[in-house]
């Protein structure tokens, strides 16, 4: 007898969770379609020389990779022939460039696959988890306007999830190049350190941070770590704090890089305002620096204002070319990413979602066993009207049949006794107000449905 | 550069293909939902100890095996830790296992996930493909019944797939032990053999397989020969003469297995006929037999009637004990397998389904560089009322964004010109139809709503 178990590191859920696992992974395709992005599966491994083009990163140090029996048997040497993939960009980027000539630019697709990671193996760290993608690639060029969409589709997925407030914080990675040349480093590698230390705010807090940027090996001058501290603090509530603050910015340097970051900002801010998305709900936040050596233009961090611990639970950014290891075709980009194995798992342990009711809708009951073909009609008249039905087989304590439905959330239970039967309907009930009401027996359906969608738009 | 490539033996698709497979696996799962099947998804990966408790099997020998870098590294010996699920199957025995005692049996689940196996490279072969599965497992029985709820479910998915007609066909193994031990074949291992030669019969016709029985090893009888043959290509067209050919093998054997085969065919039969699957979609084949160490009383097998040749597209049976390896718990169960890979790419290659509309239904087009907020704007409204929406962000040539619906399958394009802002309208073109048609700017909507509904229910 072997010990049923899973690998450590993978979320497994039981039925409930998964259903309600499920129903955010829906709501998150249907808001991606609703934008217009267009569904790419890749295959989970991909071919070794393909997918680790660049070496030495802490991703690629984290790489699975896939051996046939017979690769393994034989002892080929050097590396296996195939690795599962890390992330769903790399795989993107090897997509577009194969599939080049067949797509249509700007290229706008989404993609909701898992990735595998060997991570540590502790408690919230996952070595598979889904990524939730989309990414809008151009060839040559990519306006700036796609980046300002990018924000209208995370405000409607947060919104449409019901995980209570949250902000969508913006950067440029123009301007902070541009700031920080302003302030006499303009060396990238140098930013690069003074970033870092600025990621550690929240953790280290403010006075903290500003000690060691005045300390060896920064050795920044006071007014210059005002400054930065000033900058990297500052959180606009409105869009016109916003905008007064790209105004001030402007003001003070005169650097090419700054300029830049300040239109696009500007542009952005004013697409949101056009696309309706509620000033409250997002923000500048010059803090926010993302992946150093692969953004170049807007990034994005989105916290929930009740759990900022979660931290962000969406980010991403523009980048100037996809897929230069693949294709000598310039593919300008920007996208975001939705990691919802691991949000699942934390709004879960954060209580702010439970388990699904099930995703059956009504049990049909057996009371003897002669009912079971009046039950499988009964069955076959509600799944045709939409309604997703279980049918209890083998005659059971009716009792134990209503227990089950309450265990496994199942709202409705039909019955038909000898009684309803002589009547021409089927009793219902409503398992959550214990309500009960007769139906048609031809026509069951209806009256359920109704008090359904009464539920969501209630 | 490295030339981008996928490894061999995926069906990595275009978004429009994607779309169509897709909505294929959006209709199973619908399916499988509406008769009250609950998700479960298991990890890519199990461990290999408990992955592969079977030794020896032609699918074990296809097993592909994962390695983390680290192990990679340390050329740690003996089979690697972990490996990738073959089929759905084993996943399915070790979550009852782990996850018994929270469970409700009978447990109904299905799982639509990938299965990998390294399968010889040559078209049509996969070693990376979908299976969609629903299984009920019982804990110490599960009574027939829901073996006959399987065959109204591969009835409801394949009618709504709309592939044409299908045949589902049904066995029973434990018939077929008793019908063969009637002959005086009563060893296990002589029926496997005997029924290995009459899974030729398609291929190498009646005539030849009649001959094979006869020569050594087999031996049989010509009189025994010709009641197999005649068996075996028996195959019903109704419900009655399903019902009469059961009733005359009840008449000529008195085995025990034989009459439980006949008893348990006769309950499915009859549970079909109460779950309103025409009597013209399902037929007795006694021909059927399905992997012959696994299952053990009813068996399924669905072919296209006008594309034979594409074979089983949903097959399964019923077992007796699941998790054996383990739990010491009986777990009996039921179920069915679509392997949806390579359906669509067969019913593709048949030309039965091509690429879908896109899964966008609006292309809000820009007139002039200032219309875009106004584009934003009404591309708003459409997502409201559940239109999958573009905008083209960026002004182009009016004919050009025309030209990109029409090939992306776009079916909508909604402009709005000077025109049609001073007449407070925007324009709807219907691409298909190339109908133009006004629809009030703030409300525009319903009237593309009410077309699609139309084609829907049409």
């Amino acid at each position: 007898m072997i010990k049923p178990r899973t690998p450590p590191g993978v979320m497994e859920l039981l039925p409930r969770d998964q259903i309600a696992f499920q129903r955010m992974l829906d709501t998150i395709r249907r808001v991606y379609e609703s934008f217009g992005f267009l569904p790419v599966e890749t295959p989970v491994f991909e071919l070794s020389e393909v997918l680790l083009t660049k070496t030495g990163g802490e991703t690629e140090r984290q790489v699975y990779f896939v051996q046939s029996t017979g690769a393994l048997a034989q002892g080929a040497e050097g590396l296996p022939e195939m690795a599962l993939r890390f992330d769903l960009t790399v795989p993107l980027a090897r997509y577009v460039a194969e599939h080049e000539h067949a797509l249509a630019f700007p290229f706008r697709r989404y993609q909701i696959q898992r990735v595998y990671r060997g991570e540590r193996a502790q408690r919230g760290r996952f070595r598979e988890f889904y990524q939730c993608d989309i990414d809008v690639i151009g060839k040559d060029t990519l306006g700036v306007r796609h980046d300002a969409e990018m924000p209208a589709v995370i405000h409607r997925v947060f919104s449409e999830l019901g995980v209570g407030a949250f902000t969508i914080q913006l950067n440029n990675r123009k301007l902070l190049r541009g700031f920080f040349a302003g302030l006499g480093i303009a060396d990238g590698e140098r930013q690069a350190l003074v970033l870092r230390e600025i990621d550690k705010l929240d953790k280290r807090g403010a006075e903290a941070v500003a000690a060691t940027l005045q300390a060896e090996p920064f050795a920044l001058a006071a007014d210059v770590v005002a400054k930065i501290m000033d900058f990297v603090q500052f959180r606009s509530r409105t869009q016109a704090e916003a905008l007064a603050k790209l105004d001030q910015l402007a003001g003070e340097g005169s650097d090419a890089d700054l300029a830049a970051g300040i239109a696009e900002l500007r542009e952005v801010l004013r697409m949101l305002q056009a696309q309706g998305v509620p000033e409250s709900d997002y923000a500048l936040n010059f803090a926010i620096a993302r992946g150093l050596d692969y953004y170049t233009g807007t990034v994005y961090e989105t916290i929930l204002d009740d759990h900022p611990q979660v931290g962000s639970v969406c980010s991403g950014g523009r980048y100037d070319n996809l897929a230069g290891s693949y294709t000598k075709s310039k593919l300008p980009g920007v996208g975001i990413s939705i990691g919802a194995t691991r949000l699942f798992w934390q709004l879960r342990e954060a209580g702010i979602i439970a388990a699904a009711e099930s995703s059956v809708q009504v049990l049909v009951a057996l009371m003897a066993d002669e009912g079971v073909a009046d039950a499988l009609d009964i069955a076959r008249r509600l799944r045709a009207a939409g309604l997703a039905t279980e049918v209890q087989l083998e005659p059971r304590k009716l009792q134990k049949q209503f227990q089950y439905a309450d265990k496994a959330g199942i709202p409705f239970v039909a019955l038909q006794g000898e009684d309803e039967a002589a009547r021409g309907v089927v009793r219902i009930k409503d398992l959550r107000t214990q309500e009960q009401f007769d139906v048609p027996r031809e026509d069951p359906a209806p009256a359920i449905v109704a008090r359904l969608q009464a539920e969501v738009t209630r």
